[in-house]
């Protein structure tokens, strides 16, 4: 083992930047990647401020971050793909590749899956990681460190709009304007989607939303969602697909009000508790409704969407902090401020 | 206009075998056909004893029935399919052939679908309907008019199998077994299923079902559902495709329970009020869920199977009432024997 | 009966110039359209040259076209969608709604399908029309006429692209950059693809596609299309999904040499006899091979996509010309000229 | 390592049971079988009488042999799924599971696969083999070493009717009634089809079909194809999914004039050159074609259907013959009686 800097969380509301140990040698299908760039994500945030996310809970030091770019420093033995040099970016779970789940397809739901900065994974906000290549995606010329480490948050969003079976021209909804909001909308609207529209209730998060054209903000605090779909859609009929990006209990009802006979809807928002659904209303219009898990078979998807600019996602990337400004950049993370949909540490050179 | 003489529901509790007028004429793209068998369904006894279902509200005398097999007694202009003389079974939604949603092949969501015995539209329990040809079905010789009467029922299964998209050697779990989901069960089994797990609380029902080889009953009084799909499926793993048939409140966790990763839940039942639902268990999944009003485009498939013998819907027939006994028919009806499956009126020659 | 003014083909090599007799009466479910431009099809051009397209002949007089926009002038009793005064284009195809290809949604593949100018079916090169108002659809403000008149061309792209399923960030393939091809492309660039390779042997046509960023032109006959595929997806992949728009028999190799594992295929282009086609190299990948027969269900994508600014079709407009030109026009566009993407004959005011 | 008698491919035409090298020492995910059946396909038999298949050339000596039940007698340190005991069956190709296509969930696809024999890839007709945990099957207990050696044969079957989503109710065709028709069309039957019409010009081949009820024989060398699926579908419709398994290059103009509008062919056979192939045919119907290269996740489906009774293959099993007599076998292979669906060869105890 040789060791490497990290932002280490020591235990809930306590972080340190400290040396860690890291594998010496590497195995015969990973690559060895000098970190440059990750983004802060709200799961990070929340281990910081609450110990805890559901049933992951940090019981030992645990390095934080799962949203990176970097460079390939080294390649293991029956490495082809890859070579010292590249700039890279990584998924973070790393399943079975023989598990019942991964043979399907379906490598994101296989329950051995190991992910970064999920207790007790350590992530990636260090100096050096040893990630399968299998795992690594080397970025375009034109890909920046920077976009690199928000394809992990946009693959959930292409997730989102793959499993959303999007047709071109379709009219989506998409409920939230937070960071995964926008994530799926601009995914969508990458997808074919004619118009997006989405919806919140806090006004300078729909403000940077409607900066894109082809993104209709809402605020339902002031205006009805299904006002707004009768508009665009005609009375009585709905959008082709609703994406749903908040976790807000009281969302489901607009939701299906909102989404066509025989549309789709896409649950990615994660409500604390049991919400209360009207299945009734679900069943009368014959919908479909689709679950996101992470992602699979997408970071390719995210990298390609952003490289030919059908995406851009440098507009919501709020401030970036020097790695030993890390604590620092945790405190302004949890400081919730809305338009900060994306904080990111820069290693050092 | 003529009249014939048919079952009708005057209010509330009140049925009289009593002459209706009918149409005199033909429409060019429709057919006469003479009624020989009718289905009770729950839906015409709940309108028998509540005088409404949600906000469909029987508010002028109204002839029941939904589920019925006859013979064409006149064809209109333009009909080429079929002839007087057919042995026919009949769909009894009627869309608009011209909606959105027609269109798309989805006619049954078309907000515009006139359906037999849903106020204020009129029922089939009467010695002659009139029916768009496109919407009536020639039955094959070896499927009997009792059998033709149960084609309405059991499309629904078909249509909960085909959006299902079972694969061979699939293991399904239907929740409820009563007739809707008697109806799924052997649907699931007819298109491909290995295993159909069906569970519910009343033994009675179970040893129906359990009489169908490939239908497996568990009694959830007596043993966790998911312990024999643990058995079943491999510990951790989970049925393919779970197929929501009871609408009981308190099947939903059971449900994500039972299924396994990216597989389907089909949502059949309908619970009379929103449910408490765990939409982060559907997410950590991945799980589709998919959702069924009706049917489209599976009587032709639903018939088909039958004939075929890929499902024998006989054994489910309780008892057969003559048209002047009907009354005493929806007695039993209302009496919810646990083994009526289906009772059937046959009217006169 | 009333008159109008049309361009009649009399025979093989003849067009005229004069009054034909339109339905003086308007079907409840039908609007009255009067027309504002028409596109020249390929199909209009070789009726004119040759007299008959395959089994189809021109055995007495037919208006030719049926790309149109136009603006309704009267509405049948039914119609609630529309109204006198609204811009719209029309979908050319009139099925049997009770038919069962249409009960499934599939109305282009109904055998009854009547079709502007194919014969004996008069097309919409005149000054007025009545069509069903369910295959009639309103322009958005901001959709030119002469764009309204290219919705149907354009209808053909989208169809082919529902058909492959594309999904964000693929790379796609289209062979063959005439009128179709482009078509194909541009619907393919609008509904998620990362970039799409256009490939031909046409300069000027190839220097057309290349003024879209993310088309990427290849003359294959200078260039392998293979290597280039090579270079962009890692060589011994392959393209997600391949769209054949040429009909040429010579294209079969590449396209199934093109595509990667587990890929997509689209047939669109219509080779005028059987093709020598590889069988085994199919399978050895698994692809999925769809094929296009005009469209359903598009009309309302395509008018959202060019509405939306996703797809700019205007500059394929080669020239327009007014009615009184229009044998002039026919001359032109039988001349073959590679850049003439879309010449167009507009009516008098 | 150790040694094992096995039937060696010495070169073409020279078979020879002897000891060959197999490794002393297991993978940590591997399994150590002990072979009980082998099968003989029609790809053993090329190899022994022709030398090659295709591009693939027997240069060194082979074991042949790829379709086998047999006993685990040893597991890897990692191996949970399986313990030494289990009778199992095993798949005969082993993917890199981290590459492309393994993590699309296509692993059959991965150019890297390396297939039981298929050369330079030794086959399974030896004593012992090791193979991975994640590609060897538990067999039911009713499912008996002749027909776990019937898994791999009929798991094409299984993939054909997958891909080709047969639907319940649905009326297939299957052309070519040799072993890989049989298996299709009892696939498909088992997948739902309501009826599967199977075609050949050889009647022993036919009256094996006919045995099986719900199989309808038809020779064409005495019917047209498409006067019976007129008869049995209506004419000027179709099949649902028509399925090729006879290679045959004259039967690719009955496919697609018997296949429905909208419907699906699934190309299993493999033709040895280029066909003629009907594109506008196919466009006209706007068919869909799916192609089968071996399979990927239907064995276990496969196990299931036949556990479950809804497929029996035993009476498609002609002979067993003793290990020390498989030369005999072979021979007896090669003199390809129509009746012979399946040999079988049984390794000493």
């Amino acid at each position: 083992m040789s060791s490497a800097r990290a932002l280490v969380l020591e235990r809930q509301h306590e972080l340190a930047l400290r040396d860690i140990e890291v594998p010496a040698t590497l195995g015969a299908d990973d690559v060895r990647i000098a970190i440059h760039t990750v983004g802060i994500c709200g799961s990070d945030v929340h281990y910081y401020t609450h110990g805890h996310i559901g049933p992951f809970v940090v019981r030992e030091p645990m390095v934080l971050g799962h949203e990176a770019s970097g460079i390939v420093s080294e390649v293991g033995a029956n490495v082809r793909s890859l070579k010292a040099g590249d700039r890279v970016c990584m998924e973070p779970g790393i399943p079975d590749p023989n598990s019942r789940a991964a043979k399907l397809g379906l490598y994101n739901v296989d329950p051995a899956v190991r992910f970064w900065a999920t207790p007790p994974v350590h992530g990636c906000l260090t100096a050096s990681v040893v990630h399968p290549a299998a795992y690594t995606y080397r970025l375009p010329d034109n890909v920046s460190f920077a976009e690199g480490a928000m394809v992990e948050p946009f693959a959930i969003g292409v997730q989102a709009a793959v499993k959303g079976a999007i047709k071109p021209g379709d009219t989506c909804v998409v409920t939230g304007c937070g960071t995964i909001g926008l994530m799926v909308a601009l995914a969508a609207l990458g997808s074919g989607a004619g118009r997006v529209v989405i919806s919140d209730v806090v006004d300078p998060k729909l403000e940077l939303a409607a900066r894109y054209p082809g993104l209709i903000p809402v605020n339902v605090a002031r205006e009805k969602l299904r006002d707004r779909i009768d508009a665009l859609c005609g009375t009585g009929w709905g959008a082709d697909v609703v994406l749903e990006a908040s976790g807000s209990p009281r969302v489901y009802d607009d939701v299906l009000a909102c989404v066509r006979p025989g549309g789709t809807v896409v649950l990615v928002g994660m409500p604390p508790d049991k919400v209360a659904f009207d299945i009734v209303s679900a069943q009368a219009k014959e919908i479909r409704i689709e679950t996101v898990f992470r992602y699979a078979n997408v970071f390719d998807r995210a990298i390609e969407m952003i490289a030919s600019g059908k995406v851009d996602l440098k507009p919501l990337i709020a401030e970036s902090f020097g790695f030993e400004h890390s604590v620092e950049a945790f405190e302004r993370a949890a400081s919730m401020r809305p338009t900060d949909i994306k904080l990111q540490i820069v290693m050092p050179a």
